[in-house]
């Protein structure tokens, strides 16, 4: 499993239509093959900061499947313009977690 | 649930010796009252950075509960010595997830 993550700076005064649109762009991403979740978290210090975490088969199933295929034009297309400035995207691999983790 | 997330940044030299560190400390935060569970995980990108995330019953679980704690006294000296900067440490709630997240 790789983790792709992001923190996404939305456009102060579009948070509700953000969430809103994310509401139905879930859909999109979830549906390509490899994803195994997808959250949207919203950040307690800073009112207009969101954590985006993907949990995807592998590294490809995102950089190659998900962002080669034309359903990525749509996510991008529904989302990219609440972000200023863009997010920088990054993937994770586990390396340790407590034996309570699920 | 509220998520703590921090991007972790080893000194460049340190990163085994980090993993090491953590593999014992993990079990101070672990632990703590309402401390749900722990994940360490490595960026695909960035040899030396990490992602730590942690999942509390609450806010206060991590900011008063923990951080009060004589057990945090000792979280910090097993690792803050290997960050440079200093993290930046924030919390998330939950807004929406797919259907498949776990």
């Amino acid at each position: 499993m790789v983790r792709e993550h992001a923190v996404l700076e939305v456009k102060l005064a579009e948070t509700e239509a953000f969430e809103n649109a994310f509401a139905t762009a879930i859909a999109i991403i979830s549906a390509s093959p490899g994803c195994r979740n997808v959250r949207l978290e919203h950040c307690v210090e800073q009112a207009n900061r969101y954590l985006l975490l993907v949990e995807w088969d592998s590294l490809e199933a995102h950089t190659q499947g998900f962002r080669g295929s034309p359903a990525y034009e749509e996510w991008r297309a529904r989302l990219h313009h609440f972000y200023e400035p863009m997010p920088t995207v990054e993937h994770y691999e586990a390396v340790l977690s407590s034996q309570a983790a699920s």
